[in-house]
């Protein structure tokens, strides 16, 4: 140790650099070899089969006898098929259960759901009925509860309005609803087929728990027409129009109205808290919407009380779905409309079908296949279009509901549908003097769960970004439009993406003394830089959209160690080597730009070094190597310890003479 | 070594496992520990240096003294004050030969050009007499001849006949197209104002080689009007049209325009390709355009062929830029159009630009400042556009000519702008006979250049989707057209990446016997799987996009090892291990994503260890980790050696009992 390098810095380096002088001979380096060569086919197949069978589907069909594969066909097809055969009475007890408990949710919210969709209540029904049949047999869950849920019934109505009045044309109106919704339908179903299922996973949890909360917002604010009593209300669905509409007709508000609204509304969250806070009293939450309707039905029908302000739904027809085929309009002006509404309430209601059943999947620890969930849901929604029923799903609370209650298989469905029928059949008279303020509680108590506070609270603690897109979600809901708010947040969190890609951190390595491994300097404060080397990590794929930057970077990166006194003193800049275990891909100008990187270096007299790029960056870089740079040995190996223990002897004095 | 261990890779397996129970006792662990403690403020700040100013452009200002601060600033906005103190005769001479050179050049394409852009052709010249003026004083690159180019042409012209009639409403057509520029200037300088210059790497080398060529395929096809001497001529763009226009018009055809136009090509061609092989006899190829149109002129003038079937020029007006301030217009119908032209012909001419700067930056070594380039180009096209000059930039063909004959500063661009300045004041009458014909045998022979085989070749051999973005651009500019070309190849070029993130690789990594190096076992084939660990390597960012698709393929990783017969004979799964070197972020998507993945694994008795998560990666991780698992000294690992070493002691029977 000479006295003059009295930093205690530069005598761990000082101990470092002998260290390594003495890896160098014992130390075996090995080679970085090309991968596996395989033809452009083959990569292409195994691009397609991770692109869109990720799960490997037919994974159960290898080497099954032919029988025995059409019969994993069939129940591939209709899960039915899988858990019919074993279905025993036990099961079907918990499922009468559970299945009578969700009816009893299903028809009160099937009734205000329509309503809030600007279509009859019957409709809402008749949602409650044909659908669930469907998945029972086609769905792959154990325990989604089908139906109609309120954000897509909000989207449906609020989009159809701008161009249809419910009121004035409300024929049109149906059809557009139906054609909507089987437009809904093939569009999740060609997703499920084209297994393009990985296009909901756009919508982040951010993204979703900021547009839930917002639309839930909405949606109460919309009830405030029935809880109040106004009749003239505003059709838009703005915070602001919303708000100046209650303000300006407050001589419409009706005491009758807000008193029996304010009672059932307390009355609804207070069991509804009772049910979120005890599981096991779930029937109380569950039966408190239908208790709800049948009071509130006798007390208006007791006093008369629809002559003195509170206005009740009305007659309403009796029988089952019409069928309603020859309704689906496939031309005319409203085409574009009803297309966007389709998709829009498609991946809406699909995004919460879905994460519904993978959630319950997880709880009870079954799988569900996204992609044949699609199928199911879509399918469902295509025959509910042509059997008056508009668009339906999983919802979320209602199968929280049926979970609770012990559902097991989907009977419970078939179970509701049965009740609905039955109600349908028999019932629909009793629901003549149900009051319309009723339903407006039912729909803000079943709303008010969409807003999580405290994932948001998370959200917030872990990620300021994605709280952003949760802000810009929920503003652009209320204060924009629904769907020009889920467009926003959707956009934002690509471009975060986008950016991502752009700026890749590139991160300088240094040595953890005693071993031969690197990590990032800034994180781990006890690395040692390494005299004549500036080791650096590229965090991202590189391509066209990232290698102006990380040249310009780079040549940062450089200029920074030149003008640090201390390690030039030490030794001037003579490799610099970059990592590449992360960079996960590369393009050709991605290529090009290694080549750049080399020229410019050559002319400074520094080495481009490259250690363990992965097999695809690998085969590329070798590919387009016409001059041969990669080919010496010098220029690649397998880590970044290797490189410099092989490297540094070739610093003049590193090693032999120490500074 | 028992006897009915047979196979070779088990012995290996046996003895790396011996070597990692040695390993055990001598090896040290190192801890994960967080990094540094950053606030929120901070990280922002950082992030925002990184996203809008990686070159650090304030750096040469840091410790310098106030005055020369202000100098400093002062050349940083003019660089012109930067060269121009040590501005020598010697200097001067090479630039006035330059000058010339280009002015040559730059005066029969100026025609040609603003023709292309159906504006008169006398505005092309005006364009290369204002813009290079501005351009000296405010550019930084050394090397560019500014003026028009042909594919901002086209599309300027293009664009703004969907609206208005060049032919039929002049006034109007011209007053958009300055207008256009004004927005296409104040477009490129509020992109370097605002440091947002990265837009432009969001054009990739494949698609600009496929849309430049698709562009010269387009511009070339429309030649074909005054090639072949047609004169009811379509006004599309596509290849269809154009081509069923000639074949249509065959009637039209006259034999003495094509004859002449053949002459003129072939002689273009030739110089050109004489220009290419030899550099030293750049002017033959840049004098060439001049010399056909002063030989093309007198012929016409000598044989009076403007009565034979050959159209020409016609009078042009003599005199410097009038002002046309006056002409901008900023309301009115036609706003869209103007400002979507703007942004188009911005954005393409903004690339061509920094493209060539950049390219002959390199060549000389020197640095040009990508967001200072546009803030020149902006002001330039702004400038330009109140004084009748229509969109123009640094144009590729031209800055190679200036290059070659030996340009040393900006004073080229000054030398060419007087030049045509005198072209302007006196020579304009001696035009009025040239022939359209030898314009448009200019303008194929400036344009075939941009069709670059082989560089689209390189791209096939290198990366096939490349290629593929390539072709979209081409065949849509062709078929499509210009704009909805490029669009759709950006596009494509934009969902690769995001496909790319949408379906990571995981790769499963094994370790390379005698040492504690773990890479992909399908890479490197000699590498080792450890019975009882399953490691994999996650090589993307985790977030929203990619948490379903990764939580699939991971239960799917851990399936094949089960069924893996070998391994599981020797060791049930106890460990999987994920190596995240490469996950460069994560958001709360992915927080939760591993949550869920840890308490599904535990389900199945199965540890999750990470090792090597990054800074922000851990961070996020610590920061949600409320139940403490990654506070477990087992859950967390600097290397996967350490990792395996540490816990290979508690695989039963790995060690004291070897199967």
């Amino acid at each position: 140790m000479e006295p003059n390098s009295s930093s205690n810095n530069n005598n761990l380096q000082q101990q470092h650099q002998n260290q390594s002088c003495l890896e160098i001979t014992t130390m075996e380096v090995h080679k970085v070899v090309p991968p596996p060569r395989k033809s452009t086919i083959q990569k292409l197949k195994t691009r397609m089969k991770e692109t869109f069978f990720p799960d490997d589907p037919l994974r159960q069909f290898k080497g099954q006898p032919l029988r025995k594969k059409w019969i994993l066909a069939a129940q591939y097809i209709f899960p039915i098929l899988e858990w019919g055969p074993n279905y025993s009475l036990k099961l079907f007890k918990s499922d009468v259960i559970s299945g009578l408990t969700i009816a009893s949710l299903a028809i009160p919210q099937g009734i205000s759901y329509a309503k809030l969709a600007s279509l009859p209540p019957i409709v809402g029904l008749y949602s409650s009925f044909v659908p669930p049949l469907v998945y029972a047999v086609l769905g792959s869950s154990r325990d989604l509860a089908v139906g109609p849920v309120s954000i897509a019934s909000l989207i449906l109505g609020s989009m159809l309005r701008q161009e249809v009045s419910p009121t004035q044309d409300p024929v049109l109106f149906l059809q557009l609803a139906f054609t909507a919704t089987f437009f809904a339908g093939l569009f999740q179903a060609s997703l499920g087929f084209l297994r393009l299922g990985f296009i909901i996973d756009f919508l982040s949890k951010a993204t979703l728990i900021g547009f839930m909360a917002g639309a839930a917002i909405i949606v109460s604010l919309q009830q405030l027409k029935s809880l109040l009593g106004i009749t003239h209300f505003t059709k838009q669905m703005g915070l602001v129009p919303v708000m100046s509409s209650v303000f300006h007709n407050t001589k419409e508000w009706s005491w009758q109205t807000i008193l029996m609204g304010f009672c059932f509304l307390v009355f609804l969250l207070l069991t509804r808290h009772v049910g979120m806070k005890r599981p096991k009293l779930f029937w109380v939450s569950a039966g408190a919407p239908l208790a709800s309707v049948i009071i509130s039905t006798l007390l208006v029908f007791a006093f008369k009380a629809q002559h003195h302000g509170i206005s009740v739904i009305g007659k309403l027809e009796e029988g089952l779905n019409p069928p309603s085929w020859n309704m689906l309009k496939f031309h005319g002006s409203h085409m574009g409309l009803v297309m966007k509404t389709g998709l829009i309430t498609g991946i809406i209601s699909l995004t919460e079908g879905i994460a519904v059943g993978r959630t319950f999947a997880a709880l009870k620890n079954y799988q569900v296949d996204g992609n044949k969930e699609m199928i199911a849901i879509g399918l469902m929604n295509m025959v509910g279009s042509s059997t008056s029923c508009y668009i339906t799903t999983g919802a979320f609370s209602r199968s929280a509901v049926n979970h609770n209650a012990g559902a097991k298989t989907a009977v419970s469905n078939v179970i509701m549908s049965v009740t609905v029928m039955v109600t349908l059949l028999f019932l629909m008279p009793l629901f003549q003097y149900t009051p319309n303020v009723v339903l407006g509680a039912i729909i803000v108590t079943a709303v008010v769960g969409l807003i999580d506070i405290p994932a948001a609270y998370q959200i917030w603690k872990v990620d300021k970004f994605d709280f952003l897109v949760l802000l810009c979600a929920f503003v652009g809901v209320i204060f924009i439009s629904v769907q020009d708010g889920l467009a926003i947040a959707v956009g934002i969190s690509i471009f975060k993406i986008l950016l991502q890609i752009t700026r890749p951190k590139t991160v300088m390595l240094g040595n953890i003394p005693g071993t031969d491994i690197y990590r990032d300097h800034h994180h781990y404060k006890d690395t040692m830089k390494i005299p004549g080397f500036l080791i650096l990590s590229v965090e991202a794929p590189i391509n066209f959209a990232n290698t102006t930057y990380l040249n310009e970077r780079i040549s940062r990166w450089i200029e920074e160690y030149e003008s640090e006194e201390d390690l030039k003193k030490q030794s001037s800049l003579r490799y610099v080597i970059l990592e590449m275990s992360a960079v996960s891909a590369i393009d050709t100008s991605g290529v090009a730009f290694f080549k750049d990187l080399r020229k410019a270096m050559e002319k400074k007299d520094v080495e481009l070094v490259l250690v363990n790029p992965l097999a695809e960056v690998l085969e590329k870089l070798q590919r387009s190597d016409v001059n041969g740079d990669l080919r010496r040995p010098d220029s690649l190996y397998l880590t970044v310890g290797e490189a410099v223990a092989s490297l540094s002897s070739t610093i003049k004095g590193s090693c032999s003479n120490p500074v």
